[in-house]
C-alpha cells in the first residue's frame, strides 16, 4: 500500500510538471483533475523541450502546416508511426500524413491534453497524451484518442522516433 | 528513392533478425511475407533476449500463468500499460490483468506474430508485434491487434516499461 501511495504521488508530480510546462508555454494541454492536490515541482529542461515539440505540432496542425507538424518526427528510416496502419520511416510518415490530410478541411482542429513526460534516460523519453480532433461530419467527423510517443534527443532537439496513436 | 530502397532493406533485415530469433527459440512468431527475399543477418544477443521475453509471455499466458506473463514487465511504479484504459505502475498492471482475466477460459489462447525489435540504445529497445487471442464467444470472442513495447535492459534482463496495445 505504501508503495501505491508513493507511486501515485510520483505520478501526480510528473503530471504537475507537464501541466506546468504547458502553462509556461501557453499551451492548452493541462491535466486539471490530476493536479489538484499535487505538490509543486519544477519541470526539467528536457520535459519542457519535449512538451514544446508536441505543442509545436498541435500549433502547426491548426495552422494547416503538415510539414511543420511532421518536423516533430526524427528524419530517419527507422522512425515508426502506428495508427490504423504502420508507416515505416520518416518519408513514408510524411507521405501518409499528406495523403490522409490533403486539404485544410480534412485536418480540422486538433487539441492535445493530459500530456505526461516520462524520462527513460538522458536521450530517450516517453510522452503520453490524448488528442481531440474537431472536424466536420463531411470530413469524417470528430475523433478522440490516446497516443504514446518515444522521443530521442537528437542534434536537432527532441524528435519522435515512435508514435502509437489509438 | 535511394533512401527508400535502403530503408526498406534495413527494415527487411531487422524483420529477418526477429524471424530468425523466433525460429531459433522455437516460437511461432515469424514475419513470413517480409522476409522472403531478405538477406541473412545474425540476430544480436539483445534482440534474441527481447524476443525471448515476449515469447515467454505468450507461453506463460497459454499455460494460464498470469504471474509468469506479467514478469515481462519491469517491477516499477513507472511502468505503463495503455489499452482500453491506462494502468500505471507494475502493481496496477498485475492487478488489472488478474481482474480482467480471472479465469483460464477468459484468457483463451494467445499468439504473437510479426515481432520486430528496434534497438534505440544499449539499454532501450522497441518491439512491435501483432497478437491474436482465440477465445469462446461467451468469454468475449476472438481479438486481434497491434502492440508497441518499450523495453529496458534491467539487472533482471530486458523488461517492458511501456506497453501500448491497440
Amino acid at each position: 500500500m505504501q508503495g501505491d501511495v508513493s507511486a501515485r504521488k510520483s505520478w501526480r508530480s510528473r503530471m504537475m510538471k507537464a501541466a506546468l510546462a504547458c502553462l509556461l508555454l501557453g499551451g492548452g494541454a493541462v491535466a486539471h483533475a490530476q493536479t489538484r492536490d499535487a505538490p509543486l515541482h519544477t519541470a526539467s529542461r528536457d520535459e519542457l523541450d519535449i512538451v514544446k515539440v508536441v505543442l509545436g505540432q498541435e500549433k502547426a496542425w491548426n495552422a494547416g502546416d503538415i510539414d511543420g507538424y511532421t518536423k516533430g518526427y526524427k528524419d530517419s528510416p527507422e522512425t515508426l508511426f502506428i495508427g490504423r496502419q504502420i508507416s515505416r520511416g520518416y518519408k513514408e510518415i510524411v507521405e501518409d500524413y499528406r495523403h490522409n490530410y490533403a486539404t485544410r478541411a480534412s485536418m480540422g482542429s486538433l487539441t492535445f491534453s493530459e500530456l505526461e513526460v516520462h524520462n527513460l534516460s538522458d536521450t530517450f523519453a516517453v510522452c503520453l497524451g490524448r488528442y481531440h480532433l474537431d472536424r466536420s461530419k463531411k470530413e469524417g467527423g470528430a475523433a478522440d484518442g490516446v497516443f504514446s510517443l518515444v522521443l530521442e534527443k537528437t542534434a536537432d532537439g527532441w524528435r519522435i522516433v515512435l508514435d502509437h496513436t489509438t
